[in-house]
């Protein structure tokens, strides 16, 4: 269903040509010729990422463990599962691991990987995977210089009624509440390991 | 908890210059110089957006409207909701009746505003206000040039089994997933409108 099957070829686009048009101290941006299905040309414009990963961190207590955090784009401090960009060469474990420990001072005895969303897919090529965290153990957080952010606790049921009235609405962190919920339920399955 | 209270001067960052530092055909982005709450400066970039809407899509059988759409900038053809840009001056509502008509070629009887989300919220001011849509009525597709879309329908459960199993990776969906899940269950509740 996602992905490109030989039978996508009427909704398919061809790249013919790249070029940079932004590379700025944080973003990169390219633009893209590609042929269109139906033969024409037009040209696609998006910021280069180098992927991220998510963490749905729950405690031995039911409670799960969320960041509040001053989102310049959207001018507002925003509700979020904790979250960071993969270093160069990174895997996706190590980074979920060193991205919970620097930002709410945790570390976690086992780790199950959910699955992977695409964030803004208009105009973007980021991809986040979605990993959950249990066993956890508070350490002390290492922020990044000039990072600034707030570790919060919640009950997966208010943090889920949050959801529903606009005090969560980070893209990820809803995309992950789906996830949470579905775990917690049991409808669906995670492959925990050490 | 979203936004940004007396209490959050130790995460917010004051904007103290703004310079434009892409305007492509598609994309345009800003760099502002930010205060950060401990008063040292830094630099943000981020692409300025027009906001958007998303249309989740109920038939009268029980089943869903959903895309296909080829993304490029994640080089595959991604299952969503409906979903579309704000004209300049226009509603939400009548967004949402235009995107609907136009990709998928469906009517609706009534229409309920389910919430709002941010996108990317590192990098992107894009909200994307969520509303949901009944009483269906299919006409014809009325695709921009240049837009190729597959307009397909789906058992709730088939496309919540997508989300679990990554056939489903659009951050959006996977957020309208969420809302689905809990209106479908009656555990979240929606004000109708004709």
């Amino acid at each position: 269903m996602a992905g490109i099957e030989p039978m996508d070829a009427h909704l398919t686009e061809e790249t013919i040509a790249s070029e940079e048009i932004l590379r700025g101290s944080f973003l990169r941006a390219v633009r893209d010729t590609v042929k269109l299905p139906d033969g024409a040309l037009t040209t696609r414009e998006y910021i280069l990422h180098p992927g991220a990963v998510m963490v749905i961190p729950l405690l031995d207590d039911g409670r799960i463990v969320l960041e509040r955090q001053y989102r310049h784009p959207v001018k507002a401090v925003l509700v979020e599962f904790p979250a960071g960009k993969l270093d160069a060469g990174e895997g996706e474990l190590a980074c979920a691991q060193r991205e919970l420990l620097e930002e709410t001072g945790y570390t976690a005895r086992e780790w199950a990987r959910a699955g992977a969303l695409n964030l803004a897919v208009g105009y973007s090529d980021e991809i986040i995977h979605v990993w959950f965290a249990r066993g956890l153990t508070l350490t002390q957080p290492q922020l990044d210089e000039g990072e600034f952010v707030e570790v919060i606790t919640a009950d997966p049921g208010d943090f889920l009624a949050w959801c529903r009235d606009g005090q969560v609405r980070d893209a990820k962190t809803l995309a992950g509440a789906l996830w949470l919920q579905n775990v917690l339920s049991g409808a669906w399955d995670l492959d925990w390991r050490p």
